[in-house]
């Protein structure tokens, strides 16, 4: 079974990552991006017994830094 | 408009990242783990005008590299 985490940065955080894409992608020619946010992917490939909270739990422990980052868990099946 | 770009590694091209999580999380005590692999997540926001085909083009040119990675757009309107 698999599960997608998403893990982004919260609203306000600057995102230097992000805004190297941004410039980079101008710098290409580009046209009509507004803004670019950088995140991570983690992809969990784990037995069917594992459950929603421990998933939670991952991503509060270790997957994303929740002082600065949001997760989102998306089951894949 | 937003748009959200996933960034995964090639199957088959070892992914360090991904072995340090399934590792640490295991040393958490997290049971039921079959593997990890990390990505990258990518949110453009841009406007309506912007082309499926051009945000693939920014993909190829930029985002990803084509050769270990695959990437995913996803519209999110």
């Amino acid at each position: 079974m698999k599960t997608r985490v998403f893990v982004t940065l919260k609203n306000g955080v600057l995102d230097p990552q992000g805004k190297a894409i941004h410039h980079a992608l101008e710098g290409l020619g580009f046209k009509g991006v507004n803004d670019v946010r950088a995140g991570r992917l983690i992809e969990i490939d784990h037995e069917p017994g594992l459950s929603q909270t421990e998933l939670e739990d991952m991503c509060r422990k270790l997957l994303a830094n929740m002082v600065i980052e949001n997760f989102e868990i998306e089951q894949k099946g």
